[in-house]
Parts: C-alpha cells; sequence; structure tokens
C-alpha cells in the first residue's frame, strides 16, 4: 500500500510538470492512491472543473485544496458533482463542498481529509477538533488516512502531526510552497512532513514572478502577481504503508527541478 | 573558503548538540567561518553571556540572533562587549547592540550581516533597504558576505535571497525551526535556504514540550513553554565559496538526529 | 427596565473609580442589572476572587471578561464558584467557566453572553454561530438578552450588531479601551455601541502607563507593562428597554473624568 | 485660526455629504483650513483625479489618505500634479507622492501630515521618526501643524498623540470608520482623536454593504464589497487653535445622521 502526495500545483508551469511526471512517477513508485493539492492549479488562484479533471485524467484519485478553494467562482458550479475534490474540512458550516473523502483503488479503500491552520490564515472552525470528528467517522472504515494540513506556521503543523500521531497514516503539510527536509515517521506510526512543497515555476517566489514580489516588499504598492515563467519543479511526497496497521512504513520526498533532475531508478 | 552555519540552537538541548558536534564537524568541513544562531539558546528565549563564550569557545566565530534577541534582560549588560554576536540590524535606530560584524580569520575576512523579516513579525525597518546600505559598507572590505535573514513567510525570505542574489555569499533564512529542502545556488552566484532549522530537541514542536503547544492550540489558554526534553537534533549548512568572487559554489545541508545520525565521511 | 454596563475595568485605578461611582451611578439611574467587565481588574490582567467580589458587593450582578480572563492563573481555582462570571462563550470546548449566565433581579431575569472576536485575536469558536446557539436557549427564558461582544475590529463589531439586531436588547462592544460615539438603537430594536471604553487611569496607553508603550513602538523591544497613574476615568452605557419586547429604547454614553465631571442631574 | 476635518469619505454616499454639508459646515465654522480624508472616496477604494478635484471645489484646502490611497490605478497619473493631496508620509522611499504639504489661507501656513500605523496594517516606515523628521521642517514654517494618523490599533494611536504632545496642533485618528468619544486636549496642548468616523453610508458595515460583511464572517468565503445604499452620515471634527502658540483650545466632534440632524446654530 503506497500514496503519492504532490504539492501545490500553481498556474499552467505547475500542471504542465504534473502532466509530464505524474505517469512517470505513477509507473516507477505503483502508488495505490494518488492525490494532488490544486488549489493554485488555475492561473495561480482557484481551481476550475477543466483542471480538476485534468488531474484525475492524469492518474489522481483525488485532489485537496487551502485558502485559495474559492478564488475562482466556478469552483461553485461543480463542487458538488467534483466527487473526489474537497476543501478544508474545517471552513464553517454551510460552505460548499466537503472536507473529506474516500476513494477505493482494487478493493483498498482510502480517506482523504483536507485541514486549513489557523495561525496567520482566516478564524475558520478548530482544525484539531475537526480532525477527530472525521477520524472517527473515517476509521469505521479504513485504517488508511491520509491529511493535507494546508496551513502557515511550523508550530501548528507540527501540532497536527504530533496529535494525530497513531491515528493516521499521514499528516503531510501544505501552503509554503517550500519542501521542508524534516519528513519522518512519527513516535506512533504518522507519516509526517511540514511541508511537501509546491509544484510549478522554479524560479519565482512562490510560484508568482519574482519582481513583483520583490517590489511590493519594497514599497507596499498594489500589486498585481502573474504566475512565474522559465524553468520548473515538482514536489511530493511517496509513503510506504502498513497494510495491517494502516500505519507509516517510509515517507520519501520527491523533488524534480533541474537541480534536482528526474532520474527513473 | 568554507562557511559553517548552525540553526537556532534551543535550550540546553541544543547548547549539548553544539558542545558534542561542532567540534566533530569543525574537523570534518573545515570551515574558515562558523556562525551560530543563538536566539533561543537561553531556556528557549534569549541568550546570556556566559551562553555567548561557550559558543565561542566551542569554536564559532559569530552568533546571530532574531527576534528572542532581548528575552534575557542581562543581555543589555553584554551586547556592547560582545564583538561578534550580532542582532537583526533592521531594528530601529536607538536598539542597542549592531546589526553585522566582520569576522577575521588567516588573512580572510568575512562580513556576517542578521536581518529580520516582518511578515507576522513586528514592524522593523525594512530589511530589504537595511541589506542594501549594509552591503555597501561590506562590499568595501570583502567579497564575503553572509546574511542569516531571520523570517516566518517563505515569500518574504525568497524574495530576499532573489533581492540579493549575486551580491552576498548567501542568504540563509532561521526562525521558522524547521529545515527546507530548497537549499541551492541562485542564478547570480548566492547560496540560499529558507530555513536551516534549529538545533535542540528533537521530538518536541519547534523545540518546546509539544503536549503544551498542542494544548494551547486546543484551547487559547495562556501557556509556560518549557524546552522539551529526550531526543535532539542539530540543523546546519556548509557553504563552499569561490574564494575571487565571493560567491557561492555549494550549500548543503547538515542534518543530524536518530533518523539521520552523524557519520564521519 | 434598564441596564448598566461598566466598560473594562483597569487595574486599581479602574476599581477605585468603580467603588467610588458605582454607587452613585446607581443611586441616579436605577439600572434593573448592573454587569462589569473585568478582564484587566487585576492589574490589568486578569481577575481574582476578591475583585470579582469586590464588583458584586460594589452594586454589580454580573462581570463579563474578554481575552485577558485566564491571565491571573487564580482564576481556575474560583470560576466554577463564580456564579455571575463569564468569560467569552466561544472559547473552545473544554476550557473551564461559561460564556453565559441568568441574572435575576425582583422577578425580571435577564441573559448575558460574553463573546470575543476573531480579527487581530486568537481562533476561538465563531462568535457568529455561538451568539446563535446562545440566543435560542436564553430566549426560552427571557426577552431580556444582553452581549458583551469583545473585539478588535470595527468590521466584526458592526457585524454582530446587524446580525443580532432585532434578536437581542444590546450588542455593546469592549476591548479597545476607547469609548465610540456610534451608540444608536439599529433598525430592528437592539441598541448598540462599538465600544464602551475602559474604567482607570486618563492620562495612560489603555489604561498602560504611557513611556513603556512609546517606548516599544519606537523600539520593539520587550517591556514590563504598569497600569498608569495618576487621573481616571469611567467608562459605561446605560440602556433603557422596553418591558415587553425586551428590545431597546435608549442607549446613552456615560463617560466621567476631569474633562467631563461627573454632575449628578 | 481653526481647522475643520472630515473623516474617511466613502464612495458617491460620502461623496454627496460633502457637496451637500461641507458648504453649511464651512458657513457656520468658518474654519481657517479645511481637509478631507478621501481614502474610500472611489467607490470605497482610493481616489480619482475627479474626485480630488470635486473635494476642492467642494471648499477643502487638502486631501488625506491611508491604506487605501493606491487602489486606484489613476493616482499614478495625477499624484505628482495634485499639489494639496497626501498619502501616508512613512510609505517607503521610493513610492510615489508625498506626505506632507503646506496649506496658505490669507497668509496663514498650515502644515499637514499624513502617516499611517503599523499594527495590523502594512510595515511601512516607523510613523514616529517620520513624525518628528517632518515636523522639524515643518516648524521651521509655521506653528500650525495637523497630523491625520491613520491608524487601527488604538494603543498606537493613543500613542501617536501622547507622543507628539505640545509640538503639533492636533493629531485626529482615521482608518476604523468609528468615531470615538475621546475628543480632548492632551496635557501640553494638542488635540487629540482616536478616530473621527467615516463620511458615507449610515447602515453599512464601515461603509460596506452590511449582508456581504455579515456572510464573509460567516463563510470565509470571498466576496466583493459594494458601498452600502441609504441613509447617510458625515463625521468630522472642528479644532479651534491659539494663534499664537499653535496650540489647541478645543476639540468638537461633528456627527451628521438621521439620529443626529445638522442643525444650524
Ligand atoms: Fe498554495
Ligand atoms: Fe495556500
Ligand atoms: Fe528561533
Ligand atoms: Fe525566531
Ligand atoms: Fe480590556
Ligand atoms: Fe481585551
Ligand atoms: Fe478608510
Ligand atoms: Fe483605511
Amino acid at each position: 500500500m503506497r500514496i503519492l502526495f504532490i504539492g501545490d500545483v500553481v498556474g499552467s508551469p505547475g500542471r504542465d510538470m504534473v502532466s509530464e511526471y505524474l505517469p512517470k512517477l505513477k509507473k516507477q513508485l505503483k502508488p495505490t492512491v494518488t492525490i494532488v493539492n490544486g488549489e493554485n492549479a488555475a492561473s495561480g488562484k482557484g481551481i476550475t472543473e477543466k483542471i480538476y479533471k485534468g488531474f484525475m485524467d492524469a492518474g489522481a484519485q483525488a485532489v485537496t485544496l487551502g485558502n485559495h478553494s474559492f478564488d475562482k467562482k466556478e469552483i461553485f458550479n461543480f463542487i458538488d458533482s467534483a466527487t473526489h475534490m474537497i476543501r478544508p474540512a474545517n471552513y464553517p458550516q454551510g460552505v460548499p463542498g466537503k472536507g473529506y473523502t474516500f476513494v477505493k483503488v482494487n478493493q483498498i479503500e482510502v480517506a482523504i481529509i483536507n485541514l486549513m491552520g489557523r495561525t496567520f490564515l482566516p478564524a475558520n472552525d478548530c482544525p484539531f477538533q475537526k480532525a477527530e470528528e472525521i477520524i472517527e467517522i473515517a476509521k469505521k472504515r479504513t485504517p488508511y488516512i491520509f491529511v493535507d494540513f494546508h496551513a502557515e506556521a511550523t508550530s501548528e503543523k507540527q501540532a497536527m502531526g504530533w496529535f494525530l500521531d497513531g491515528k493516521v497514516t499521514a499528516v503531510v503539510g501544505t501552503h509554503t510552497h517550500v519542501q521542508t527536509a524534516d519528513e519522518r515517521i512519527l513516535h506512533d506510526g504518522t507519516a509526517y512532513i511540514t511541508d511537501v512543497g509546491m509544484t510549478g515555476p522554479y524560479d519565482g517566489i512562490l510560484g508568482v514572478e519574482k519582481e513583483t514580489i520583490i517590489q511590493r516588499f519594497l514599497t507596499n504598492l498594489p500589486a498585481r502577481f502573474e504566475v512565474s515563467e522559465g524553468r520548473e519543479q515538482l514536489n511530493g511526497v511517496v509513503i510506504d504503508v502498513d497494510p495491517k496497521s494502516g500505519l507509516a512504513k517510509s515517507i520519501q520526498r520527491i523533488l524534480i527541478n533541474e537541480d534536482h533532475p528526474y532520474i527513473h531508478h
């Protein structure tokens, strides 16, 4: 049992990387389930139905989102029919969509949960309480539970990792767009990484054209962010899961860019 | 020419790791200059004179700080005499201490600059402007300029990296206490990493006892943070520098913990 | 039916003002119920049992709190027995104490609710949802419902006012320590004011010694805040209530300081 | 010597109130100088040349701005020629426009300074330091110095008031859009009010259509803010100045809405 996860896909450079490398990675790694974070897939902000379907066609079984979930208005038209697209579960009651889903592949069911942090981010419902509620439901169906915790602060992410240690297969962080080097199996068997990193431009700032961001830091003037062009990267993780316990055996980072070219092993 | 940098040392577990591994790392890597971030060295908050001198005795030539610089009141007594201890240079005018220093080893002079981000952190002076001002001064003395950018947001840190690309030897991030996997040489020759990570407890949350932090996220009640006990880690980077240009040839992450045990190569 | 409310009492100067003027105000205004916000009553941070009882003895029937509720550890010892002391109701589940109470005076029962905003403040549960839940309970017992909404942002406070308009007797804001001049009866009969202001030092900054605060803005250095000495003020509101509907007929600001001396009318 | 100041004008409802009441107020109060904060004058965000000229034609001698200064791109085309329009002086170096101006009426010159707070707002240069720099320049020309401090936190605003007490004629706060009731003459003669309040819709939330804002607090979904329609208000202050010292003799709030109808005295 193996889970492949691809970090925040940003704009067309990110989608290009998914199209090019997801088939190769799947061929090489043979994951049971593949999940893509798509919150920035539509020109850096939000997602469209076409893009969602593109990810599924490229081999993903589920798409997670984040604080940019609702940036493209089109989402309100297809969110209810997008069976395996989830937005953070701790959005307040009444918000369209759902925060977790079950994916079934070859008789194996995997629960996928999306949560969002609250430190330096909008005040949604408590992600820790919400995690507990959903895990209680999920545990009745499957021991395989994957959590994409979309959050800014390293403290909140590590807290979620330890909080869910032994209760879920994996807690992987997204949102900062920078891969961290702290992937590990926690004490009680949960795979953890603070941030998986992003998939898209390699030479921008979090995927955005760098001159714009630098100018904004220098001037505080309003700016229109454009997805950066040029070289590209893909960031992900692959998690090996013990089929009996549902706990993780290993977690490995995936980093593809010109400095770390993809090599089929 | 080689620079060794050790990320935020937290409490006595962090100081123990420095005592144990800094001599080994120096023997193995033979850095020209060794720098330690000590903002959390005194029980997680601030630094004392004894600890500063301990780092120097253990083989460091300079100590950088961050948002916790002034947490121990004792600092006001020795900051002026601590020649190679620097606090973020963009603290407002009138704040004790200095934001950069020059270290001379075997005729080689290295400028070391400490700056602090402003995103999700107090509103100090502009770190970008301040960087430019100091670099202009430093360039007159040496091509070797090392920047410890203590900041929270990945966007601000990447912005600083690209902003100083080609102008300094290295921009390394500190403060989030989690090592990132994005170390690289930028287009124009500056070594960059978003965060070096911390040195101290391996099983806490940013170095703090984990139950306390989890409880605070669950309740928002006030809490007293204690440095975590148990297993330990050391995080750092080593940068190889072109002796003529002062630009970086390589940057490598150092990560020592039970999952990544130290092996002398 | 009339409600008297005294804004955030800060330290001993604030308690002195309550001792001196609350009896006078009660004699003059003859409120049915008197409520005091006591979150800063103990040296600027938190509250003690002695202070709580002092407010009750001085003529209050209930004490509300805010983000400083738990600053004095002593509160955990008496919060359960302090029948008419409430802390924000939207603290997470599991936090000691309660968020609303009923006070009965001469057969008239008044529900008092304390809520806390989330903009620029910790991420507690949604105050809007929590308000609806409690009001549903309270409505079964009484048409008189008083809400102390402890919040920073004017937008969140006005939003709460309009959200509860016609559903409660009054929504009065606390926390900014500055009285606003926008007291009014909203469209559907709810009394509203963005902030009642504070009770305590008149010449400090929000009650704190002013030089300390100015120095912190100038330097960003840590500082120990002391309650300011010297001249004092009392800020409050008095609300006249329609006995049948429970809606408000009028809301008037009370402001006592050297520039607005107390005069018995 | 008398100064009339009108708080944040929001959209066409605000501009209508200025057109209707500014002539009346000028006729009644005969201010030496009239200043309008116009940061929200163009549909709630920013300002256009036509609107700026409209304010001047309606009788203002200067227009101040705030965090929304640059929301309308058109400003970059006319900011240099708009002699008496100022944006916060503590925007970083290189930002178009200027932060203070001198207005001369009947041989009397008044310095007008616009500054912006940094608490809960973008990290610009230090407003306290910048204030000191500009006041030193202004003092050489005139004892009449008016400061519009555009800031969120009551602590930062009170700190600025006390910091400049005795050095300027008046420090009036803007930005929160809610008038405060703490207008006063500080110890050393400076007129102070934490916030003047806004000019525009009376039944919205800070001028914005209220249902949108409430929905955003309930859901955290993106929303498009529209200026509210319906009843209107005007908020301002009038300051009487000692002609010799340039210090303030009195400050009075102006509040015009259906609950406080305008009456010519
Ligand atoms: Fe993202
Ligand atoms: Fe995100
Ligand atoms: Fe640190
Ligand atoms: Fe730090
Ligand atoms: Fe308070
Ligand atoms: Fe408060
Ligand atoms: Fe405004
Ligand atoms: Fe504003």
